[in-house]
Formats: C-alpha cells, structure tokens, sequence
C-alpha cells in the first residue's frame, strides 16, 4: 500500500534538507534574521469534511485553521494565503458564503489572501490552501531535533475531534458539545509562537493524524523512540463520560483520534516545570507531559501504564485507508 | 453563473495589492532587490486531464510546467515547489511513475520540491502545484502597466495546443504532430527572464486561456482597450492545413484555444523593431505583434482584420462553462 510515508521518503531521497518535506512546513530563505514557512494542506469531499454537516463557514474557518496550524508548528507568525478550490456544478450558493466566511476569517486571523486558483470539478469540492508565515530563524523548530530524557508534551485537548466527528457522522445529539473540536478548530498560534520562543523546547510539530501516529513522525525524525505514559493522558470528565457512552476507549481515542491540531513538543527535562508553569500563566491551562523520549536501537513509541508496558491495538489512521 | 473573474473581484474588495490577486502570481518581499512571487495552479482528472491519454510522464510534466509558465510571466526564476496530490482508489502504480517523472521534471528545471500534502480521493485525480521563484525587483511586470499605443506581441505558438487536445480527445492519428504541445507544454522560462530585463516590455502575463479572453484581462488590469489584427496571427503551414482538415477557423483557434503557455506582452512602440530583433537574435523566432493598445472609454478588444473591423462569434474558455 502506497502511504504518505512512502511518498514523502521517496521524494526526501532526491530533495534531502532541513526542514522541508516531512515538517510541518517548508522553509524559504529570508533574511539573516527571519524565515518565511510555508504549507499546503488540502481538504476533500467526502475525505475530510461533508457538505451535509459542515456548512460554508465551519469549511472556510477549517480550511484556513488546519494550515495555520502547521505554521504554528514550526513557530512562526502567519502573513498570507493562496486558496484554491475546484467547484462541482450546483455549489454556487456554497461558495459563495465559503468565500465570504474564509475572507473573514483571514481578516481575523491577520493574514492577507494573496493569490490561488479556481476549477470546476467534476465531482467533489476540492479545497487546496497554501499558507505563508515569517519566523524568527533561531526560533525555528523542528521534528528532528528531540533529545533523549526529553518529556513528551501535549498543547491542547485529544480526542475531542474525534468524538465530533462521530457526533457528526451518527448524527448524535448527545454528543454534540464536540461538535466544534472538528467542526472548527483553532490552531495554535499563540501559544505555537510562545513555545517557540523558550530554547528548552527542542521539537514541534501539530498533532493532526492522532498523537500515537504524529509522535511516530517526530521519533523517525529524531531517531528516537518515545515511551506514553497513558494515565498521563488526562481529559475533561464530559469527555470520559461520552466515551463511556459510545462505548470507546477514552486510551484509543487520545492516541488515535485526528484533526485535534494541538502542539506536540518535546521540552528538557530539567526546565519542564519552568515552562509548564509559565504555559500556564500565560494561556490557563496544562502543557500536558504525557511520556518521555529514549534512545533505543530501534525506534518505536511504547505505552505504559503506570509504568508497565500495555499492548493495544490501535488502528493507525492513514489517508490511503478508511475514511476519517 | 459564477465566474473565476467574479470570485477574483469579490476577494480584490478585501485585499486590493499590487501584483497580488489577479496576476500571473503573487508578491512576497524578500530584500530590497528581490521579491519571491508565488503562484498555485489545480488540474483535475477530466476537467484538465484524462489518464486515457495523458500518460503519468506527460502529466507530471504538465502539472510543473503550468506552474512554472506563470513564475515565468512575473520575470521570475523559479526556484521551489510544493505538490499536492489527493489520489483516488488503484492510481498507485500511476501515481509512483508520476512521482518519479515530477521529480525528473524538477530537477530537470532546476527547482527544489520541499512539500507538499498527500490524500486519498473519493474519485478522481487532484493535482495542486505551489511554485515560487525569485525575482528581481526592478525587473518584476504585471497585467496593469501597459500603456496606450503599447505594440501587443506574443511569444510562442497560438492554438497548437487547442489541435492537440482535439487530436487527444478524438483519438485522430493525423493531428499527432500537435499532441506534445497540449500533453507536454514547455514554460518560456528563459523568454520570461529576457523580456523581464527589457524596461520597454510595460506588462507580460502568459497565455493559458487562449489569447481572446487573456489580453481582455490584461486591458482590464491596465484599463485600457486593445485593437488585434487578425491577419498578424502568423502561424505554421501544418496548422493552417490541420485547421482547414478540421474544419476549424484558423483565427478562432489562435484567439481562443487555451493551455498554449505563451507569452503575452505589450512594448513601448518606439522599441519595438529592436526588443524583436534582439530576441530573434536570442531565441530563434519571431516576437509577433498582433495588436495596439487604446485608451478608450470602455475597455473592450476590438478585432480587425487589415485594419477593417470584423466580428466573431467566440466562446469564451471558462472553468465553469465547458470542459477544455
């Protein structure tokens, strides 16, 4: 099965640089001082999003979100956009609020729309966006530069996207407090900028495959191996009592579900508290440690509980496979 | 009916800038000398392409190359891609070859691939194509800087590449001799630079929707209208005897077929016998000149033929109107 790994290693061999395919983000040359970074993230019908339950301004907040996400992943401040999307026949109506909503939310967001492009389509609404940010060249993270005894930290709720997007495919009113977690997720700006200021943070990236999968990512860029700590993965209780009811692991929802677009970072251990103390100054709520990193011979990622080694059974999520 | 020129329009209102929304790419400064400009083009399985006929190599040369013809109409070098695939079910082995074909293709061209974004496709092929390049301030041209008199000329062939994709769709042996301009066009990257140099090329974007409809944009970003002389379309003698096999109008091919990835420019009159001289010299053919730009209350292109006006009937090529 051809995966985006495969496809990514492959084109690594005839592209190998820093900071480019495989981050979040690629890096253009700007200055002695500064970078821009830039990402495409495209979003399908049917794939990522249905028309019957995400109306024009969630697709336009989401679409704009889920790539601003991966610039504050690499720690930079988005500047601008270039939207693309190729329109099937009898979308109009749609569109025509999408366009409204995304320029809205670009205004909000302080990012200029610059350019793109626009089709028709044949079948499926196809949205394709390019994002532009500038960073600070030595604030710049990385997925390949986590360090052995490094704590394993999450910005940002797990799972949360997605019991909402069982709320949204069951049609499940019960659980519709999760609705917005997929439907309109925030990217991390603030506090992607913030973490990229603090030197003992040595690796960023946004969790958008689930962290189980993302920290595999940034374990193969390190070649390191990570060990998750599950009762580390603390929630809120509407979430526990909701997993209950669906009959899930609230464990496999926090390592699998997608589309969450917090922060997975790796911070040194001997300044974890500092940071985890002004993280919380500064934005109310916890950097969660959730596990540490480990040189081993082989990467892999382990789960303990309670420090005892558990096997589980998770379904990698994978955009060749099922859809989301 | 919802046009590209609409959307265009409704997003100006918000973020009306020079060089940005509207021309061939976008502006993002870079140095007091140099800007990078970026553009992104989409082609879709049976809107842009059909894998009937478009090979993986050809398509793969096509997504790059329709990019790189617009970082070329900016006067740019282009310098990095970014790829976005969305794949639908049993493309893989079509999918592996285009990668390796995109990669040739790239380094061929002497550009970076550094991301991109990988999905499944609930149908049929996308392709999204990010290209930047680098371009020298004093040297940038966009659509709004012709100016009344201006001589218009064009680089390149017009209308072979409307031949090949009727040869392509009607599967006519006879017309094969103009396939390759249709499945693989070339970017004038070198012409681009060179007219790019010349301060006597006032504006240049290239021709992807036919000349007709091109210059009508070029007149509306400069405000100006424009006078095309049929009888100076010169063209080669296998496309008039193709056309007359056809049953095509020779003319109406040149001012409507699309996808030829020429250039349009307008020259200060004054200029022009030497700016096509020396690019004759540079290049090998000959800088046409097919029309004059006007300043007239309303701006429109008016056609004649030996300076007597004639009126045709001609489609406009649209995204959202018939497939190409």
């Amino acid at each position: 099965m051809l995966t985006e790994a495969h496809i990514i290693e492959a084109f690594k061999k005839h592209f190998p640089i820093t900071g480019g395919i495989g981050d979040d983000a690629a890096i253009l040359p700007l200055s002695e001082t500064e970078s821009y970074v830039i990402t495409k993230d495209i979003l399908i019908e049917d794939v990522h999003f249905r028309t019957t339950y995400f109306d024009a301004k969630h697709l336009a907040h989401k679409a704009l979100e889920v790539n601003l996400s991966d610039i504050a992943a690499m720690g930079a401040q988005p500047k601008y956009i270039l939207l693309g999307f190729s329109i099937p026949p009898a979308y109009e109506k749609y569109i025509s609020s999408f366009n409204e909503h995304f320029t809205q939310a670009c205004k909000d967001r302080k990012v200029q729309l610059i350019g793109g492009d626009t089709t028709h389509s044949p079948a499926k609404l196809f949205i394709s966006v390019t994002a532009i940010g500038i960073a600070q060249n030595s604030q710049l993270k990385f997925r390949d530069k986590a360090r052995k005894n490094n704590i394993i930290c999450v910005a940002g709720n797990l799972g949360h996207a997605h019991l909402g997007l069982v709320a949204c495919e069951k049609n499940l009113c019960d659980v519709k407090d999760f609705k917005p977690a997929f439907l309109s997720p925030q990217a991390k700006l603030a506090e992607g900028l913030w973490l990229a200021g603090q030197s003992s943070v040595t690796a960023m990236m946004d969790i958008s495959d689930g962290l189980f999968i993302d920290l595999q990512k940034l374990c193969r860029a390190s070649q390191l191996s990570a060990k998750i700590e599950v009762s580390n993965l603390i929630n809120t209780p509407e979430f526990y009592s909701t997993c209950s009811w669906l009959e899930l692991s609230s464990i496999e929802v926090q390592l699998t579900g997608g589309e969450d677009y917090g922060l997975l970072v790796t911070v040194e251990a001997g300044n974890y508290e500092t940071i985890a103390e002004n993280f919380r100054a500064e934005f109310g709520y916890l950097l969660k440690p959730v596990g540490i990193m480990l040189d081993e011979p082989r990467v892999q990622v382990h789960l303990v509980e309670q420090g005892l080694p558990i096997t589980l059974d998770l379904k990698p999520f994978s955009h060749f496979g099922e859809e989301p």
